[in-house]
C-alpha cells in the first residue's frame, strides 16, 4: 500500500449518545463513499464535552470497553471495511476511569486502546476529576493500515508523546481533540492560540518525519451555563514536513478527505534526519520535573 | 526588571574575520543607540559557512576560548553595557573542535558557553567533519539579564533541547542559526523548509512557555563553488504563546529590536500548565535511539 486515503470527521455534538452515534454513522458511510481507509473521529464524539463542571452525574456516561460505543464502532468498521479512531469515557473499575482512545480493524476487532496520559484541569476543562492519567504508555495501535500513533489532545501539547510514538515506531500519529475558546476572550487572544495549536502539531510533524491527523468538534457547548465552550474546529492532516494538507473551519461541520503518500516519510527523514542526531546521552532531565537550583545548574564552565 | 530589551542582528558575512567582527560592532553600537540590552548574533559571524566542504584547511579558522572574537566581544560588551551572545568555531585541542555559541556579560565577563549538542551532516553542512558534539549539556547561561537558553542551529530541530533548557531555568531561548536553501530547489520546497523552521521554533515557544530569539544570517555564500546556500535570513522574535512578535525578510541586512515583558512568561504558564503535567514516570522511552522491534514494541491490550 502506498497511499493512505484518511478522512477526519469535524461534528457538533449533543446530549444523547444515540444521537450522536448516529451521526458518526452518516459520516462514516459518507467517508467511505469518499474513498476512506481510516477514519478519525473527535475527542468525546459521544456526549457534550461534560468536563465543564465536577459533578458525580456525568460519571453516568462512561462505559466499559468493550461496550456500547465500541460495540457500534466495531460494527460500522467491519461492515464498511474502515480503520476507525473512535473515542470512549471508559469505566475501568468503580471509581477508576479514563479518556480512551479506541482503534476498530476493518474485521470489527478492537485493535487496541490508548488512555490519555497527559490529564488538563484548568478553568471550563476539569479533566483531572474525571480522569485518571493513561497507564498504557505510549504505544502505537497495530491496524491492518499500520501502526498508529493514537493520542488525546492535551498530549497535542506535548513533544515528549510524540517522539515517544514516533520512537516505537508509528507511521502516523492521531490526536482526537476537544478544545475551544472561553467565549469572553478577546479576539487577539483566541486567535494566539488557535495558531499555537495549530502551530505545535505541525512541530511534531516535522520533528518526527510523520504525518498528523488531528479531530477537533465544533459549536458551543454549556453543559454548565454559560459561558460555555465554542469548540474551533480547525480539524487538520499536517504533511511530513510540517506543511498543511487539509484544515476545516471553525463553523461547519466538515469530513476532511486526505491521501498520504506513504513513501513520504522515508524520504523526508533521509533529507532532515532528525533521529539520527538525538542526544541520547545527554537527554537524562526529560525525566525530571525541574531542576529546582537554577543557579547551581545554570552554571556553565567559562 | 521587567522588560528585556533585545536585538537580533541579521547579516551577510565575508571570508575574512576581522571585516566580520567590524560589521558586528556597528551593528552592536546601533543596537545599543536603539535602547537594547541583549544582543543574538547568528552562527559562525566571523567567517563564511565554510562547512559547505570537507577540507582540513578550514580548521586554521578555529580559535581557543578565550581568544580573538571573545576578546573583542568582550570589549564591545563591556563598553557598550550590552550582554552580547556570539558564536565561535573553537579549538579546544588539537584535533577537538566545536561549534561553540559564548555569552559575554555587560562587565566583559565571558559569562559561559554552550557547544552545539546536535550537530547535522548533509549535503552542503558537513559538521560533523568539522564539530565535535558537545559535552557541556543543556545548562542556561547565567547573566545580569537573567538566565539565557543558549542552543545553536541544529539544536532548534529537536524539542528535547528546548525542553532541557526550560526545565534547567531558562527564562529565553536564543538559537544563532546559519541555515539556507539549496539554490537548485524548487519554490514550494524551499517555502516548505522555511515554514517549518519557523513552526518548530514557535512551537518550542509554546511548549515551554519562553520566548524564542532566532538569528539567521542572509546571503548567497559558495565557498565550495556552485551552487553554494541561499542563507534565508528570516530572524525572528517569538513570544511565550508562540506568536511572531518580529520577523526579518530573507534578503536584507536588519536589526530587530523587541521589547520583552518579563511578566509574560509567568502569566502564559499558568494559562497554559504544560510543565505541571509532564508525565515523567513514563518518559524513559526518550533515552532510547528507537524501539526495535515495533511489532513487539507496538502491542496494544486491546
Amino acid at each position: 500500500m502506498s497511499n493512505l486515503t484518511a478522512a477526519l470527521i469535524q461534528q457538533t455534538y449533543g446530549p444523547r449518545r444515540e444521537d450522536n452515534l448516529e451521526k458518526v454513522a452518516c459520516a462514516l458511510r459518507e467517508a467511505r463513499r469518499a474513498g476512506a481507509q481510516l477514519v478519525a473521529l473527535s475527542e468525546l464524539h459521544g456526549s457534550l464535552y461534560f468536563c465543564q463542571q465536577e459533578d458525580p452525574t456525568w460519571f453516568d456516561l462512561a462505559e466499559p470497553i468493550p461496550g456500547p460505543t465500541t460495540d457500534f464502532l466495531s460494527r460500522q468498521a467491519k461492515e464498511l471495511g474502515l480503520v476507525v479512531v473512535g473515542s470512549v469515557f471508559e469505566r475501568r473499575a468503580a471509581g477508576l476511569y479514563h479518556n480512551t482512545a479506541v482503534v476498530l480493524d476493518t474485521d470489527g476487532r478492537l485493535a487496541g486502546r490508548y488512555r490519555k496520559m497527559h490529564i488538563p484541569d484548568d478553568p471550563g476543562y476539569y479533566e483531572k476529576y474525571y480522569f485518571t492519567p493513561g497507564d498504557l504508555g505510549f504505544r502505537p495501535i497495530e491496524t491492518s493500515l499500520g501502526f498508529l500513533g493514537v493520542l488525546v489532545c492535551w498530549d497535542q501539547w506535548y513533544p515528549e508523546a510524540a517522539r515517544l510514538m514516533a520512537l516505537e515506531g508509528a507511521d502516523v500519529l492521531i490526536y482526537p481533540t476537544a478544545i475551544g475558546w472561553d467565549p469572553r476572550d478577546e479576539a487577539a487572544e483566541k486567535q494566539r492560540q488557535l495558531d499555537a495549536w495549530i502551530a505545535i502539531q505541525r512541530a511534531h510533524a516535522i520533528a518526527n518525519g510523520l504525518p498528523v491527523l488531528s479531530v477537533n468538534r465544533i459549536g458551543l457547548e454549556t453543559p454548565a451555563g454559560p459561558p460555555g465552550i465554542q469548540f474551533w474546529g480547525h480539524s487538520m492532516v499536517v504533511g511530513c514536513q510540517g506543511e498543511l494538507l487539509a484544515q476545516a473551519g471553525a463553523d461547519n461541520e466538515e469530513t476532511l478527505i486526505v491521501t498520504l503518500n506513504r513513501a513520504r516519510s522515508e524520504s523526508v527523514r533521509r533529507a532532515w534526519p532528525f533521529l539520527r542526531d538525538r542526544r541520547i546521552d545527554a537527554y537524562q532531565g526529560l525525566l525530571k520535573r525541574f531542576a529546582d537550583d537554577p543557579s547551581v545548574a545554570g552554571h556553565s564552565s567559562a
